[in-house]
């Protein structure tokens, strides 16, 4: 494999801040009525250095991943639905099929490690498996060092695909049983929180199984003891889809393109592009708060104020989705309305 | 004027509560991940009677009228920005027009009571105007008892026209100068929560502004003591805008139509709708949370959740217009995602 090298990612300036704010200002509406969409609008005219960003050709990226934990009484899923959700993917059946149509935004399902194969189906993910499925992070590694790094690298690499080349924003979303445990387990050596704060329902586990789940994932905490560097952390617990949307993440922010955070799992892909670079920070948009426990613990630990606040659990970037129109009207506010002058409307100070 | 009679508003029933509820947990999801957005895919399949509900023709009605308190300083913004402000909305500058072009919402703009003519304008609002603003509610009654009446029926009468009859769902806005002080009234009156509680910014006041508007504000109280017709509270207070939006609120579930409630002025609509007739409720659907203090009150105070909290203080609908797509979306996951059967995906008793 390649060396570990990771692009370099440029901090967003505040050059334009004045200038934006003023636009802003400037609207016919009174100061700061538009909330949390004016925020928005900055951070996309700030990136895209230009009083008038623009949304071009949105993408949805689905990363798949099997999780040798799921050995494990985890998840209340069986496994197999990982590969017989990515079908559904394919076919359009999804619930991120649905919200993407809605928003004509375009969807691709990368293999980054499915315990699958594809030669019986025609339409199929984009082949970037790793490995199929990661080893039981109970009793080992969940994958090699290497195949940490080839993982991030391999999310780095798709984004410089040609075929992204118009794209200026990214949703990534996931799809992987048992990947809420590689999660938890993550975020908290990453943050430094109990994992008690961090292991949550999944996909809708009751008390008991919940309860069963904090301890299988305790005793994986105390397998490894505590870690801090990012690729030890994706390296003992995986996943592969986790790992590969963290590079993507990377990738994105070292194009100065944006990227919307969907819920819990994303998070954690998140965390580790923070820790590989923190000026993606600048990048990423939250796009919700999602049901599971740990994400709130997580978002307010980090200051993030999501966009929405729904009760979703779903995963399959459908909180990213669900945000999308509001990134939109926040674009078009800043450069569709009215300026005062331009309305003949009487401003606060006109008074 | 007409005597004063209501039309009957059907309760919702809950026939199809277990069919509903059957067919969104046979999707492919976890069960119940989908949060708020099954809560509303349930409330408009059970307002339609259907387990397919649709969204027709959706339109926007932003009511328009001015407050005699305006002749104190109680806004930061003179009075002539209400009409200014409409002929923005017919121009197609505002942001409720930017906000409604991005869903394909048709904006409808109602003149219930500006202080206007419209003789020199091309484009002009419909005319529903009682007269042209209301008194100075701190001196006298801001309308008569038969002018409250008139407002009402106006607007329900209003969305009984032709042109809605292929409408089934509505979203209301308003524009007045002044009218977050006539809301506050009227939510203090009919919710018995105090006075102070309910006084905010409006369109942004600071400390100093917002305590001399609810000494004002306080001073009107004690001029007629508490109130508890909603007749009487509009007809004490205002606006004609709020008034008539009450009615076609009432229209609006008297159809079986849904209705889509803003912020805080619309909240004091919907405040007077429903203590007109309590069945308004099911046809409701809550859009977000203003930044506007008192909102937060009285949603807490009747136990709503509304759907966004993006910390708006816009008014002319456009927390409802930001809260549409979000809408679409749970029509769209209800009627178009596969069920587990149709994708071949394991659910979770398979396990």
């Amino acid at each position: 494999m390649s060396p570990f090298s990771l692009p370099t990612i440029s901090p967003v300036t505040d050059v334009l801040r004045n200038s934006i704010r003023s636009k802003i200002d400037n609207k016919t509406k009174p100061l700061g009525s538009l909330g949390d969409l004016e925020a928005i609008a900055t951070q996309l005219a700030e990136i895209q250095n230009t009083l008038s960003p623009e949304l071009k050709n949105p993408k949805l990226i689905l990363f798949a991943g099997d999780h040798g934990i799921t050995d494990e009484p985890v998840s209340l899923y069986p496994k197999d639905v990982t590969w017989q959700m990515v079908l559904n993917f394919l076919s359009g059946g999804a619930c991120a099929n649905v919200f993407a149509k809605h928003s004509h935004i375009e969807v691709e399902v990368v293999d980054a490690g499915v315990d699958h194969d594809w030669e019986e189906v025609s339409a199929k993910p984009i082949e970037r498996k790793i490995r199929k499925g990661t080893s039981n992070f109970l009793k080992q590694s969940a994958m090699s060092l290497d195949e940490a790094k080839e993982t991030i690298l391999s999310g780095i690499n798709l984004l410089s695909e040609d075929r992204y080349s118009s794209t200026n924003i990214f949703l990534f979303g996931e799809m992987g049983i048992g990947n809420t445990s590689a999660a938890s387990l993550i975020l908290s050596h990453l943050t430094g929180i109990p994992l008690k704060k961090l292991v949550g329902r999944g996909t809708g586990l009751n008390n008991s199984g919940k309860e069963n789940k904090f301890k299988i994932l305790s005793e994986a905490y105390e397998r490894t003891g505590k870690l801090n560097d990012p690729l030890d952390v994706l390296s003992e617990f995986g996943g592969f889809e986790i790992g590969m949307m963290a590079g993507a993440m990377v990738g994105a922010a070292a194009q100065r393109k944006i990227f919307v955070v969907d819920g819990f799992i994303a998070t954690a892909a998140y965390a580790i592009a923070f820790a590989l670079n923190p000026s993606v920070k600048s990048y990423a948009i939250f796009s919700h708060l999602s049901e599971e426990e740990g994400h709130t613990v997580i978002l307010e630990h980090w200051k993030v104020r999501p966009l929405l606040r729904l009760n979703l659990r779903l995963g399959e970037g459908s909180g990213a989705l669900a945000a999308y129109p509001l990134i939109e009207l926040s674009v078009k506010f800043l450069n569709e309305m009215a300026s005062f002058a331009d309305a003949g409307v009487s401003n606060s100070d006109s008074k």
